[in-house]
């Protein structure tokens, strides 16, 4: 088949698609770098024009699902209607409906992140989502500490550190994915619930706001992401 | 040389400290089963009596280095005269003074555990440390919440919380370390004390006590830790 030239963006591109694939199909550490030049039909050359590392690969993976997922919300971010508290509560229901509607896609990719062979795929796409967050939401809590909503001494620390948090629930949805379709099944996804709403709290007491107020879960959102297809 | 018959556990023990050592010297990743066994020069079946394989040693590591940890600061948590806030700042300036004692170690072991290719090494260690002090900080926040000095929630899910915190300043630590002995160490440590500050104020919060209640850092306490030998 005669070699077709692509445009270098779409080249990188499809670099990335095949590497993502690789590492969900085969973990990150048994990947190789020749296994992705193969599969993506491209030169080593080629390959080394773009990245430097299957590091370099996975950093940029990273980045690339995190500015997908702030592209998807970002009505809500620039929506001139909202003031600083609607819109981070807006951001966190947008947040829930995307993992509900990828429910299967993500249930999946938990499965594979969740694996300690996987631990270092895990916290790099992690550091990578936290770095496109951080700016986001430090900019809301920014706006809302100028209003006299939040009351929290670093809009970008503290975004960061509630950020975070997430970390924390960490055992608790991999104990819901375990859990899906046995008799523990319901326990775990209420444990998972509780675990969300206190991570809620937690959240409110960091920005300076009433318990309560920040909407993290609502009752049986676990169990709509663990049961869609 | 005759083989010398030990006890099992000082057998393990023994284990355990030839896996630590060669772990920091050539990496986690690239230690094998047999480097430990060869180094600690015992039969592949007494390596299995022991573990079922290399990921069960580094949690054992992990719970092994945490228990040392709780060990030297047992005087603090059994001492019948503090209060629970007065146990936890005595917890906290006590764990801050084996920093500074253990200071050329850890700044030895930090920059063997912050390298990419050592980020499960990391996490596990951090996973296993949060397990042993998760019932040990539980307990002095029930107490405190006992006798309305605390008002949280959940006392053992607030203290995974808090305790969870210290991640979130893990990129300033690395860049405390990076930055000593050139001209920038003085800058990095003054943010990785405010990034202390902020973690102190963050875990106030959360158990509900006054901003500053809790002491994570004094001036001054970064510069000796990267300066002791």
């Amino acid at each position: 088949m005669p070699r077709v030239v692509k445009h270098p963006e779409a080249r990188k591109s499809e670099l990335l698609d095949c590497a993502q694939a690789l590492f969900f199909e085969h973990g990150y550490e048994r990947t190789t770098i020749n296994d992705i030049i193969k599969r993506a039909g491209i030169s080593k050359g080629g390959f080394y024009h773009h990245f430097s590392s299957k590091e370099e690969i996975l950093e940029t993976l990273g980045v690339r699902l995190a500015q997908k997922a702030v592209e998807r919300i970002k009505d809500v971010l620039e929506d001139p209607e909202l003031d600083p508290l609607g819109r981070l509560n807006a951001f966190l229901t947008r947040s829930r409906r995307m993992k509900v509607e990828d429910a299967s896609m993500l249930r999946a990719t938990f499965d594979v992140l969740f694996r300690p062979e996987n631990s270092v795929l895990y916290h790099r796409l992690n550091a990578a989502l936290t770095r496109v967050m951080v700016p986001v939401l430090a900019r809301i809590i920014a706006q809302g500490q100028a209003e006299g909503v939040f009351n929290t001494p670093d809009p970008t620390a503290m975004a960061e550190i509630v950020l975070q948090l997430g970390t924390s629930t960490q055992n608790a949805v991999a104990r819901a994915i375990e859990a899906a379709g046995t008799p523990q099944a319901a326990a775990a996804a209420d444990a998972l619930e509780e675990r969300l709403r206190l991570q809620g709290i937690a959240a409110d007491r960091i920005l300076g706001l009433p318990d309560g107020t920040l909407v993290f879960v609502e009752p049986g959102f676990v169990q709509a992401v663990m049961t869609a297809r």
